[in-house]
C-alpha cells in the first residue's frame, strides 16, 4: 500500500492508501521524491478547474524521483535511476501533432491535471515521459526542472538574444525563472512585481525590481533604454494591468511573450501593435529539448534552486503546503514523498 | 500657377492656385498624373485627424506621375521619367531608424498626411523618395503601387508560405490587395467581407468570399482546413468583430497579421493566444523593397488594376471623389491631375 494525496472537491485534499500493481509493458514504476506545488494546482484546489479535473484527482506535475521497477519492453532504465517526468501525452494524430507541435495537441493529456499526477509514494508512468537527471543533482532541486522548462520554452518563443533589454511583468515563480533563463541568454533583465517580499528575493538574485503600483514603469524603461523601449516583455502577471504595462514598455518591433493565463478577454492597445509593429507570441508548456535544457540549467545552478525552494513539507501534510502557498510569502513549496530518505535542502 | 486640392477643415476641400518655384538642390519637380483616394484621406476629410494634419493640407500619397524638372545635385532622373513616390521621410537618428526600421521612425513624416501631398498639378519632392516605374505601365494603374506596397509588406510580416491557408478579414481595397499578393505567394485565400458589392468583386477576382453576418466563418474554416484552422489571418476590417474572427479561425501556431487601425483598445482572447501559441504581428507601411516589388506586381497584372479602379475623376472635382468613396460601392477612385493627357482606363 502506498500513500497518495487526492483533490476531492473545492478546498479539500484527502490522503488515500492505494495498491501499487507491477508496471505493465512500456511502463515504469517510480518512487516520487519531491513534488512542487504549482499555481495551477492551487487553481484546482480552489475548485476553478472542476470542469476539467476528474475527482478524486491525484495532482502533481513538477516532480523528481527514482525508478523502482521496470516493466516489460522498457529499454534504457534501471531501478535507482534518477528521473523527472515531462508530464505530456499527445494523440500523435491531430493537426497540431501532425504539424510537429505535440505539446499543443488538440487532445493533450497533461499528467497531473487531466490524468493522475505525482503526489504519491509510488507512481506508474509510461517510460516515454521519463527524462534522465544527472546523479550530481539533488532530487529536491530537480523538482524545479518542470517550471524551468516552461521558462526555457518562453525565452525561446520570445527569441531572446544577447544584449537585449527584457522586462518581465510578474515576479512569481515562473517570472523569476524566465528572468534567470533570459539573463543566462545574455539579456539585461528587469522585473515588475507588486509584492515586496518577491521583489526582495528578485533583488537578492541580482535583478532590478520595480513596483508597478509605485513606480512609473514605462518611464523607467524609457530611461533605461535611451528612449527606445525594451526589445522583449514577458506577461506573467495574469492581470489586465500587466498586459498594458508589457505593451507600453516595448520598443519598435518589440516582442511580447504571453505566458500567463488570462481566463477573460483583455483590452489590448492594438493601435500600438500596428504603430510600432509589435509582436505578441503565446507560449505554453514546452518540448523535450526545453525539458532537457532545463535539467542542465538547474544542475549548473543557473537556477539557484536553494533560493527558490522556500519550504519542504511531508507528503502527508500536503494541505498545509497548499494553505501556505495561498497565504503568499513563499516562492516554491515542495512535498517530500520520501519520508526524508533523499535529504532535503538545509 | 498650378492647381492644388486642399483640405481646409472637416468635410471641406478647396481648390487653390499655387506658384511652382524651381526645384532646389536634391529636389525634383513632378507632374502628378493620378492620385488615389485612400481610407486615410477619408478619415482626414471627416476631421478625425485634425490633431495631426495642419490645414490647409494638400492630401494624396498614392500617386503616379512624371518628372518635369530636375534640381541641382540630382543624379539619375530626367524630365519625362515615369515615377511614383514612396511617401516616407525619417530622421535617421531615432532608436527605430538606428535599428534599421526607418518606416517606423519615431518622428516619421508621412507625405500627404504630415506634410503636403500629391493632389496637385505640380509637386516638388526630394529625389530620395522617387521610385521608378517601367515605361510599359500605364500611369493610372501605377497609382495602385502604394497600396500594393502595403499589402506586400503585410504578407511579408505574416511570412505567408506556399500552400498555407489564409483568411483575410475585411475585403476593402487593402484586404483585396493582401488577398492578391498572398495568392501570388502560393497561399489558398478566403476573404471575409460583409458588403455584398465587395464580395461580388472579390469572387470575380477568383476568391471565395464569406459574409461574416450570415456565414459561420469559424465553422467554414474548420471544414476548409480539416479541423486545423488557418495558418494565417489578416485583420483588415478595423472592427472589434473582425479581431475576434481573425483569432477564432487560426490553427495552432497560427499568425494574425494586424493591418487595420483600431483607434480604441479591443478585447482580445489572450487565452487562445496562450493555448494555441498564436502570434499577433503588427504591420505598418512598407520599406523600399516592398515598394519596388509592388511596382512589379502591378506591372505584371498580379494586381488587376483595371478591376480595382472603379472611378477616375478630374482633380478639380475631388470633392465628388471623396463623396463617392464615402457612399461605398467603389473600390479605388483616382483623381486625374493631367487633364486627360495620360489617358485613363477605358
Amino acid at each position: 500500500m502506498t500513500l497518495a494525496v487526492r483533490y476531492t472537491g473545492a478546498r479539500t485534499l484527502d490522503t488515500a492508501s492505494l495498491t501499487s500493481p507491477p508496471p505493465g509493458p512500456g511502463e515504469v514504476e517510480l518512487a516520487p521524491a519531491y513534488v512542487g506545488v504549482c499555481g495551477t494546482d492551487l487553481h484546482i484546489f480552489h475548485g476553478d478547474m472542476d470542469a476539467r479535473v476528474h475527482t478524486p484527482a491525484i495532482l502533481g506535475h513538477e516532480m523528481s524521483g527514482r525508478v523502482v521497477r521496470v516493466g516489460p519492453d522498457v529499454a534504457g532504465w534501471r531501478p535507482g535511476d534518477a528521473v523527472t517526468v515531462m508530464p505530456l501525452r499527445w494523440d500523435a494524430a491531430c493537426p497540431a501533432c501532425l504539424d510537429g507541435h505535440q505539446h499543443l495537441c488538440h487532445r493533450l493529456d497533461f499528467i497531473g491535471i487531466d490524468s493522475p499526477g505525482a503526489m504519491r509514494q509510488r507512481w506508474i508512468v509510461d517510460a516515454s515521459v521519463l527524462v534522465r537527471l544527472p546523479d550530481s543533482l539533488p532530487l529536491d532541486r530537480a523538482a524545479l526542472v518542470e517550471p524551468t522548462a516552461v521558462a526555457v520554452h518562453d525565452v525561446g518563443r520570445a527569441a531572446v538574444r544577447e544584449g537585449e533589454r527584457v522586462a518581465v511583468v510578474g515576479g512569481g515563480p515562473v517570472g523569476i525563472l524566465i528572468a534567470l533563463v533570459a539573463r543566462d541568454a545574455g539579456a539585461d533583465v528587469r522585473v515588475v512585481e507588486p509584492s515586496v517580499h518577491r521583489r526582495l528575493l528578485i533583488e537578492k538574485l541580482g535583478f532590478i525590481a520595480w513596483d508597478p503600483e509605485a513606480d512609473d514603469v514605462p518611464g523607467l524603461v524609457r530611461r533605461w533604454t535611451g528612449g527606445a523601449g525594451a526589445e522583449v516583455a514577458f506577461e506573467v502577471s495574469g492581470a489586465a494591468a500587466g498586459v498594458s504595462t508589457a505593451v507600453d514598455v516595448l520598443a519598435v518591433r518589440g516582442r511580447l511573450c504571453l505566458v500567463a493565463i488570462h481566463a477573460r478577454p483583455r483590452e489590448v492597445d492594438l493601435h500600438r501593435f500596428f504603430w510600432r509593429e509589435l509582436t505578441l507570441v503565446g507560449a505554453r508548456l514546452y518540448g523535450r529539448s526545453d525539458f532537457e535544457r532545463a535539467v542542465r540549467l538547474v544542475a549548473q545552478g543557473v537556477v539557484p534552486a536553494e533560493q527558490l525552494i522556500t519550504r519542504v513539507v511531508p507528503l502527508s501534510e500536503a494541505p498545509a503546503a497548499f494553505e501556505a502557498l495561498e497565504a503568499g510569502g513563499d516562492v516554491k513549496i515542495l512535498l517530500d514523498c520520501t519520508g526524508g530518505t533523499e535529504g532535503a535542502l538545509a
